[in-house]
């Protein structure tokens, strides 16, 4: 009866450094080159988009621990260590063996993980001498976030919104503004990647690559002032998140549990990186032998379906080229609502990982994603993101395998967020009215 | 640099017992009385509606303690102990020498404080035999927290939930039907006294008072598979909230101070009760001298305007008389977004230490409240709850004389749900569409 719930860390014991796993990979990932000369991108180039100690950080293969600066942790205080939670009431509703645990981020202070990111990007930002940042957001999870963090640090931060995504969340909206932002649909008329956009297709619903093309060209208009932060894709956002894994790690060695498998959704790759890379340092160095699954939404599957070539990391071509999985850099997602997996690409990491056999995918239609989301509301209490249903989809399908199979595996993911802002999906969904769409190129 | 933000207890620490403070009241609360024969009501009277275990806590005033189901317990353990937050950020962005803390009961499943009770009322329905529950709900936080507990246990949950809060926040019906319940809005044509008040006045938008008829009649109508439960103003619901209070006395030790000021919103009083009680016990035995400050709107003051005297629980009369601080049990509240703050009375615990001069009342206009929140979303990262709002403002006017008498107090308040439902009402408040509503009688 009297079963531990939650797993805590002291504040003493939250993370110093982040996790570098581009120093341990057996094969590195291939370097980001400029479009016009083919040649790998300099640290010099890429802080023309993004601030100086980000682009240090993105070339960085070598250092394995970088450490988290003491203004960045003290701020993690205010929602780390994020609870490690024994999901009994799920493992009961599924009547699996399994031992299921997740790692709740939801509980930040925005709702979601990418708080982690962000309050590292505005800080150094701000003491690299910069008064504003740009950036683009697809569910709305990470340009809250960089509103946040941004007015704690006394930032203005511009975020474009994808434009469906500002249609169906229009309180996400209102949070970014009252943490003092300025919030602009994506595509606008407000730069020349977005008018180029709507000229072609004044219809344009909008997508991260060209959200990231509109934040981009107008971080470059004044880019003595100004940078350009990016919520997922990119090595050091996935560097920032690690301080998930590495939170887990100690918790589930205090639950007296080790993960055979481990979850998360995947969009760009930065929270399935953060809680996997640190596990993954295991099966690289000490022989564990942890399987790692990147849901992904079956209408956006850049892993199982798409390419391992190099591609622009947004709409316009503003970016350096990177080698990933993609499905095309012009490919528009189909309006699910799990916003924050509509993108084209996956991180220069995680590709490696994928094509080197490292992890696995698995593909999650929009219904079956709902239907976990519900079953996990129910079970735990907390109303999942869209997203996030996608891992529990994941989890829920080897959850089964276990029960059918008599094993009891040890299974971890990644909540990623809340669904408090998703209702009016959630509403769709309990009137029947969601649709899974169908990938096609 | 290196302070402790949040402090935890671990699971071993949750209270095993909830505190009534009826047992140390210096005067006791006056009985309710049954309308009929003015005798004061018994146990077997009560538990026509409530189950019998709450009907007896509500009586008792001679227990000081009353032991907390293990069942219950064991699901305290998905969101407890809530964090004790040192409120560092509003303390800069004030410049106050006072220590801000506050009790986050935001991080609850179902985001507020009210899960507190609703465990403790279903698993008493449940282990009496019962497969129904009905209740009200105002701003949608205590229906939700019944709808998840009851699912948890197995029952039916039928929620009416108050008109205007119905239409102002559709997804918290969202969310009640997530987990299963049914959700009317209030008054409907479903009962009699819906009924009568429709008749009367078609475009009636609802209170707390006319759902709670509605509620309470629909439970009447199967008395041996249904009962009633109610979500603030009973002596029961804040004994089940005192877990707030045992937590935060323990919480408060680990930080190194002891409250100056307990401040806490106030609709029928259960959160305020939970939080204070267990510290005025000290008042009481110990000889602390901590003020306690019942935040209520200034359209809806049941304290500073009301009157004090045997009083209706609801709209159509079917309580019983409870002496309280009351607005009329035919006062229909403005519309303000704090539906939780919309009801004409408190609770007669609360009542009788007002009177008595233990605890004291502020009056918060509402653009004030909102004003209040978002510089605390600001400054702590968390969108409060409009009622939490209230608290807030009142702490702040504490914060603010503080500063200006160069005096450290110590302020602690229950933060007792987060705004992610409210965010309409923060969108009119950005727009500079709020308004303050006088108090008319």
């Amino acid at each position: 009866m009297s079963k531990q719930k939650r797993y805590f860390l002291t504040e003493d014991e939250i993370p110093r450094q982040w996790y570098n796993i581009a120093a341990d990979m057996p094969v590195k990932p291939a370097p980001m080159l400029d479009p016009k000369t083919k040649q790998p991108v300099t640290v010099e180039q890429l802080s023309e988009i993004f601030c100086v100690e980000c682009a240090k950080q993105e070339l960085n293969v070598t250092d394995r621990w970088i450490d988290i600066p003491d203004e960045v942790r003290e701020m993690y205080k205010y929602y780390r260590s994020t609870p490690l939670v024994r999901a009994y009431g799920l493992e009961k509703a599924l009547d699996t063996p399994a031992h299921i645990y997740f790692k709740n981020e939801s509980v930040s202070p925005v709702g979601s993980h990418k708080l982690n990111s962000a309050l590292a990007q505005a800080w150094y930002c701000k003491q690299e001498g910069l008064t504003n940042v740009t950036t683009e957001t697809g569910a709305g999870q990470w340009g809250t976030a960089l509103s946040y963090a941004s007015n704690l640090f006394g930032l203005n931060a511009a975020v474009y919104q994808v434009k469906i995504s500002y249609e169906q969340k229009p309180y996400r909206r209102s949070m970014m503004q009252l943490f003092g932002a300025q919030v602009t649909p994506s595509p606008s008329m407000s730069t020349r990647a977005g008018k180029d956009i709507l000229t072609a297709n004044p219809n344009h619903q909008g997508s991260l690559g060209t959200a990231i093309s509109e934040a981009v060209e107008l971080a470059r208009m004044t880019p003595e002032k100004c940078k350009y932060a990016l919520g997922s894709t990119m090595s050091h956002v996935s560097l920032h998140q690690t301080v998930i894994g590495l939170e887990a790690e100690k918790q589930m060695e205090m639950a007296g549990d080790y993960p055979d498998i481990i979850v998360a959704c995947f969009g760009g790759g930065s929270n399935f990186s953060g809680l996997s890379f640190p596990f993954m340092r295991h099966n690289f160095l000490d022989g564990a032998k942890t399987k790692f699954i990147a849901a992904e939404p079956a209408s956006c599957p850049k892993m199982t379906q798409g390419v391992f070539e190099y591609d622009f990391g947004d709409e316009a071509g503003y970016t350096p080229l990177i080698k990933m999985y993609t499905l095309g850099h012009k490919f528009t997602p189909a309006n699910i609502h799990a916003g924050g997996l509509r993108y084209h690409g996956a991180g220069a990491i995680v590709s490696q990982l994928y094509h080197d056999g490292m992890m696995e995918a698995a593909d999650i239609p929009q219904i079956e994603s709902f239907d976990a989301a519900s079953l996990f509301a129910k079970a735990e209490g907390i109303i999942p993101a869209p997203e996030s249903g996608h891992a529990i989809a994941a989890v829920i399908r080897e959850a089964i395998k276990c029960r059918e199979a008599g094993e009891s595996k040890t299974i971890l993911f990644n909540l990623t967020g809340h669904g408090l802002l998703d209702m009016a999906a959630y509403d769709q969904y309990l009137r029947g009215n969601l649709v899974n769409y169908q990938f096609t190129k």
